[in-house]
């Protein structure tokens, strides 16, 4: 169902531009979804993309203008006026509205705000652009319908088709007292089917969900999921409605948290994309295996420490990078599962308990794995010290790594920092030095170089 | 603003199942959330759990039986009769209801569809069933407003208001013909401006998007998310409107999607979390670390056929675990950028062209890391040939292991397999095999073992 871009309609937008079809490219472009036309954008030169923006009526262009990437979004801004932003401006709800101006230079947003036509659209978006991208007042819209609780149902349809213009969707009515205060909600299904005559004081829904204007974003999107909430309203410090965020906004939310949970595992410092430019790639990763390299250098240093005993036992040496490899995976493995929890708010239990189930957890999958390993080692090598030395490095190196994995993202929860930053290369590569550091000692124990 | 589960209010719950305080405990829970009674019934007993569902009103534990783990639902209904399971699923949206049927053992299932009272709400139920429940027809529900073209908007009204009492939620009104082919949408909200007089063929809007009974899940999520659609129609082969499927659904399926990824790059089959069993968390991550065992004794083997090197340059061993690391690490972050961009339908162009990249890319981080790792070793060891040895291996390992995990995952997903599974321990695993085969090679050829 979603529109394919081809490499020919690509050429054929390309032609047209070059030739300065107008009149072709907007009958051409009339039947495209915003989020369409956002993608052709995506793939053409910049100066193209300019055209195609400063072609198409606004109305359509500054929602192109939300669903192009961030990086094509900044180089055509950079290129229009003060005067062509505050139209695109103009158009845009004020959640989006404040997000676009809010990626402007400092002194182009004041130009911009200035250039808006409709100034109460102004005066909420420069209201927006006081909080934090990341709290529930900077994912919130001004737009949205709400009814005083002393109309009756007749006035209120009245009073609500003059906003529901303003409004895209319509979710949930709200019912403020006089002071602005947020008293309880109606649905436009309740008032399809309430009488005309009614009191809105006797047919709202005094029960609503709401969350404060400073509440996290996270926060936020795990109320709306667990609720089953389509929109939520956001009232300020004295329970004055001052906004209303959406599900789509939230599923933005969602996913972000999700990409960055999961770069931040893989090593990659969050916010690149396949498409990105080698350099920001490089930026990205880098800085993460430069870490590893460090760790590598530790075990390496730790090795030197034990290199009279390869004389003795170099089958010893051989079996490094399976215990390494083992520590770095336990560790990954206790991480993820506690910060996937702490994600979904889903860690009950005391951190001692927690710790506990892990040492049962990493005890079971150690025993079984160290008989195996020893086994293997004793019948292919013949060596029982040497069997038994690995295999029960292999049992320590388990539940220490499970241990670490486990204790450090509750212990950066603990002190409000991203639990997640501690999956991936951070751990693995702990892991590694510790792992080994224990494998030499404790065959140093069994075997005595 | 979401309710916070104490140590007390479990007691008191208990407590007041243990003295049978029946009339209490309906009150206590009258003011809660179905998502909050949930997570009061995931801490208690199954016995306590079976209490409250036996207790309140089934328009209520329907819900909270939406709600809580799967585990314990599990529980739940096994104790429930086959009556009593009946009344919660009519209750239930035909899609949650379709949900919990299918979970049940075979031969429950049909005592289960025959007590349901109403035959109309069964029939759908059955038809649901039919479909995988990764599909559209999974996710959908029976529950819409469908209004026909040829009616005037106040019959339309009074239509609707019948329709609309079964309907959770009205998000768009579907317009079909006399076949009940989908002809385009209405919104409340134009609905609430036109005239009653008006003709829905001359006030609908033919233009809507739709998705195919068949199509995958993930493409309704990222239709509907690209789209920012809060509902969408679903037609069967012939064009005819079959149900509908809402944002909400579609929440849960991004969320279980980016759930699925995190936990196959950390090494986890999916579907644990931290509250599960130990046994359930042994077999969800014992095999991956099997795997990652098997890989540790094949690197052994490959640095045994090297053994004799160890005693011209013991030196050399000590570097294989940083070796290895890099190679993991390289490698996890390679695929779990294409991984990113194959679930965001972001890889554009060739699997040549993006090698390319990566090769590029590769050569850019090797470079830098590899100077690094030279002026060490060669400043702490003093020796050239092994520094350069060490550091012309790093770089080449670093090259390998990005094409190896930028193709697994393309190959993968050509194939059809999902690609999320080549993340984490898979790519590890070979890439440290990969890493010591190539490094103890380039040693070999440089320093002459």
């Amino acid at each position: 169902m979603a529109l394919e871009i081809t490499k020919d309609l690509l050429e054929r937008v390309e032609d047209l531009i070059q030739n300065q079809k107008d009149k072709s490219l907007s009958k051409f472009f009339s039947d495209f979804h915003h989020a369409d036309i956002a993608e052709v954008l995506d793939e053409l030169s910049f100066d193209d993309a300019v055209y195609i923006i400063r072609l198409l009526d606004s109305e359509t262009t500054s929602e192109v203008l939300m669903d192009v990437d961030e990086e094509v979004r900044e180089n055509i801004l950079e290129q229009l006026s003060a005067k062509e932003i505050a139209e695109e401006i103009d158009e845009l709800d004020t959640d989006d509205a404040a997000d676009v101006i809010a990626e402007l230079p400092e002194e182009r947003k004041q130009e911009v705000i200035q250039q808006i036509e409709d100034r109460e659209h102004a005066k909420e978006i420069v209201e927006l652009l006081r909080y934090d991208e990341d709290s529930a007042g900077g994912l919130m819209a001004k737009e949205l319908v709400k009814v005083n609780e002393n109309w009756n149902v007749l006035t209120c349809v009245k009073k609500m088709r003059l906003q529901a213009e303003e409004v895209t969707r319509v979710h949930s009515i709200y019912v403020v007292d006089d002071e602005g205060k947020l008293k309880g909600r109606l649905s436009l299904k309740d008032l399809l089917m309430a009488s005309t005559r009614a009191k809105i004081s006797d047919v709202y829904i005094p029960k609503v969900d709401f969350v404060h204007v400073h509440d996290k974003a996270e926060e936020v999107a795990n109320i709306m999921s667990k609720y089953d909430l389509e929109a939520i309203p956001v009232v300020d410090e004295l329970g004055v409605l001052v906004g209303r965020i959406t599900i789509d906004d939230i599923v933005d939310v969602i996913k972000e948290e999700a990409e960055k949970d999961y770069q931040l595992a893989a090593g990659i410092t969050q916010d690149v994309d396949s498409e990105d430019s080698i350099f920001a790639l490089t930026k990205a990763r880098l800085p993460w295996l430069f870490l590893g390299m460090v760790g590598g250098l530790s075990a390496a240093s730790i090795m030197g420490v034990f290199q009279d005993a390869m004389e003795k036992s170099p089958i010893l040496f051989l079996f490094t990078p399976l215990i390494a490899a083992m520590a770095g995976n336990v560790g990954v493995q206790s991480s993820a599962i506690i910060v996937q929890g702490l994600a979904n708010d889903g860690i009950k239990g005391s951190i001692w308990n927690r710790l506990l189930k892990e040492i049962s957890l990493a005890m079971l999958n150690g025993a079984i794995l160290a008989v195996l390993l020893f086994s293997f080692v004793w019948i292919t090598k013949g060596d029982f010290q040497v069997a038994l030395a690995i295999a029960s490095s292999l049992f320590s190196v388990i539940i220490v790594a499970g241990l670490v994995g486990t204790s450090i993202p509750l212990i950066l929860d603990k002190y409000g920092i991203d639990p997640a930053i501690a999956t991936g290369p951070f751990i693995t590569t702990s892991n590694d030095i510790f792992g080994i550091l224990i494998y030499f000692s404790i065959a140093k124990m069994i075997i005595g170089f």
